[in-house]
């Protein structure tokens, strides 16, 4: 009986799992800090308002059910030790015959670690529900405030990061502005809201042709946003952003410029790239350990073209189903040589606003109404382990009817009770999915 | 132009907005510290991750945006000067005509607030968040354990109060452990969960005739829900309940034993009964203000029938409505004797996990599943100005049809932004909203 460890319940840990579901000789232990698995591309649409975090995650324990050889633990991975084949857990050792490591990425500062503070970045229905509730909240002080500068400084909103997660936030909060909330204040009329997007680049989406990202461009100056090329950020702090000698003041800042993999390949002294994503064989191995794979966001891949692959969802479910099926392999048939890895690129998409999006899938571009069609059937499909998906368009298509945002709530985040208290563990099982997107990381630094 | 303040954005205050909106020579500021309204009979359907908090509440800001007269504001009131006509708020003064004071009520742990941290109550939308963080987690940690023992102490769950909001806990996680979650662990089994109901008093739900009562209990039973009845709590720690001598382990508990009004009231030197609430004259307002009254939750209405009207939602709208009407007629036709407020009785309901309910109307009496199909109609039919009505029946006809919870997540509370720390403020608006059980308080004391 082969044990296999995955820790991380993303798109690439829940993939390997569900290939070797019911599998013969194979049992798994899946191990996330969160109970749930996080459809990471649409978390934006949270941030937004748009969608509920139930309408995108479900919880792994459920998705994983029907298989009676996987057993999910929810807990923390504090250390790795891969010659003696364990994991130290907050909750007892594990031992492994294959260890599959999916730990996902977080946001990079790139050493300015105290801008966190004033602009949350996006990985994490805590942090979505946290941006929704700056972003609603500066409306209700531009409301109160009294002071015409004040209402001004709330009614700025900044976006950092012109890659496909910046686009779509700083599209929305133009929507938002424009549509559903302009009549609901009396003191200020949201349509005059400032949105800014920053990018460090000499151009905002670079991962698309430059026909679309300036078509991309003129669809965010329709809904008032202003875009800003050629942009770093220098600071940033409690009254607004520099960039370079000039001052923005805003209330509310948004990251979407970076991300660096989980501490927890670096922490094992696995080497590791420039943003700590972990060097694999062709085959996802780490040197040195054939029985131990990084996969999705935490590994960087470059076999294939000499370039890492993107942080996308399919790139990480992709992996995830190759490593399920090398193993099943393995354990059924006996070790043989391994096939490499390939990536099957399957395009890009981003959407802007309410009915706008941009499609490149190689010489095939779209933009407008139909790429946003053929975006929103993409996402739903996508949405197949969840029972929402009904739900998830027939929410949309209220936003879409009625330019309403349904979770428009303020839910203070002040809360007393602490009986298990935030850890401060330096490893720690990241929520391992998709969409981040690396590619900015250049323009930004 | 007269101006109307109202405090608290419940059924009560809610209800006043409305029946004020568009009438001449009025304007209204409507004050409430969230931006949302809450229909907190559903409240524990949030809990119990039935619904998410978006589908049972509302921006207060866009349900009154028809009316070009009525002005939301979100803050905290800090003082009320009723014989200068003005209230204080965080963010400055407002002047009024007439002031409308429902703020509601909030949980009362009879002088023993170190409960609070170990058995939260549920009046909030992040205290049912935290409810359902708590009562999922205790599964996860009971899969992961490895001592009996504990497992023992996570499967126990103990609801203090039983009135309709402790049935309706103590079903719901009955439920949830027999068909939700059955299959879902590895390590234990939920349909072995013990879950506890204490009443101080002789019976539960005593609002109700002791036949249905009865009734509740056998359907509570069939649950896996165990009444215990005389059973005062003596003491709640980390560990568990003790209930006089007996001490029951458990890691869960939940407060849903008594209520008290808003500190409002107290605090400005009103009147106010043993819980809180304030002493109003026959159309509500308070003794020596013509101008100033108290409705819904937080006021004490006994001249109907001597003892104080139910803290039900039915109760706190018809009370809005009976002010907008008064205030309306006195504004438009000058100031006559006012008729005094009659409180209508439409009876009451309680449910009993997915399919059962209690009914009592007058001397009709029902139970069961067609119980249970009325209270859904009536409550479907309450959320009128949701946008999710429809979305709500579809959440609820899945879980039905499949036994399933949507919003099953677990979402960790630990944030370290805290750009508007919660401040400890002695009075603030309440979540003015209904369903507050004051009627089992005797029996809890």
């Amino acid at each position: 009986m082969a044990h296999v460890v995955i820790v991380g319940g993303g798109f690439a840990g829940l993939n390997a799992a569900k290939g070797l579901g019911d599998v013969p000789d194979v049992r798994v232990t899946l191990v996330d800090r969160n109970n749930h698995h996080l459809f990471q591309p649409l978390l934006y649409q949270v941030a937004m308002a748009g969608l509920s975090p139930a309408d995108i995650a479900a919880p792994i324990r459920s998705m994983l059910s029907r298989y009676s050889n996987i057993h999910v633990l929810q807990g923390e991975v504090r250390t790795l030790d891969l010659p003696g084949r364990k994991i130290a857990t907050d909750f007892g050792d594990i031992e492994f015959d294959y260890l599959i490591l999916a730990c996902g990425a977080r946001h990079s500062y790139f050493g300015h670690e105290e801008w966190e503070e004033f602009a949350p970045g996006l990985k994490s229905l805590e942090q979505a529900t946290e941006v929704r509730r700056r972003v609603l909240f500066a409306y209700e002080e531009a409301e109160r405030s009294r002071s015409t500068d004040e209402r001004k400084r709330y009614l700025t909103f900044v976006v950092v990061g012109g890659g496909p997660t910046g686009v779509e936030l700083a599209g929305a909060i133009g929507e938002m502005s424009r549509f559903t909330l302009a009549k609901d204040f009396r003191n200020i009329d949201p349509t005059q809201a400032r949105v800014i997007l920053l990018e460090a680049g000499s151009r905002i989406l670079p991962m698309f042709s430059e026909q679309l990202g300036k078509r991309a461009v003129r669809d965010l100056e329709t809904l008032g946003v202003q875009v800003w090329v050629n942009s770093a950020v220098t600071k940033i702090d409690a009254d607004g952003v520099d960039v370079k000698t000039e001052r923005i003041r805003t209330a509310t800042v948004l990251w979407a410029a970076g991300v660096e993999a989980s501490k927890l390949g670096r922490a094992t002294g696995l080497s590791v790239d420039r943003v700590g994503r972990v060097m694999v064989e062709p085959d996802l191995s780490v040197p040195g350990f054939s029985n131990v794979f990084v996969a999705g966001d935490q590994s960087c891949y470059t076999h294939q073209t000499g370039k890492p692959l993107p942080g996308t969802a399919p790139a990480a479910m992709q992996q995830g189903r190759y490593l399920a099926k090398l193993i099943r392999t393995e354990v059924t048939a006996g070790t043989g040589k391994r096939e490499p890895f390939r990536f099957t690129d399957k395009g890009q998409m981003a959407t802007i606003g309410r009915s706008r999006a941009i499609v490149e899938f190689g010489k095939i571009k779209m933009a407008g109404f139909s790429a946003w069609v053929l975006w929103l059937f993409v996402h739903v499909y996508y949405l197949t382990s969840f029972r929402s998906r009904l739900l998830v368009v027939m929410q949309w298509a209220w936003s879409y009817l009625w330019f309403r945002r349904g979770a428009r709530l303020i839910i203070p985040k002040a809360w007393r009770f602490y009986e298990h208290p935030p850890q401060e563990t330096p490893i720690t099982t990241q929520d391992a999915a998709a969409s981040d997107r690396t590619s900015s990381l250049d323009r930004v630094r």
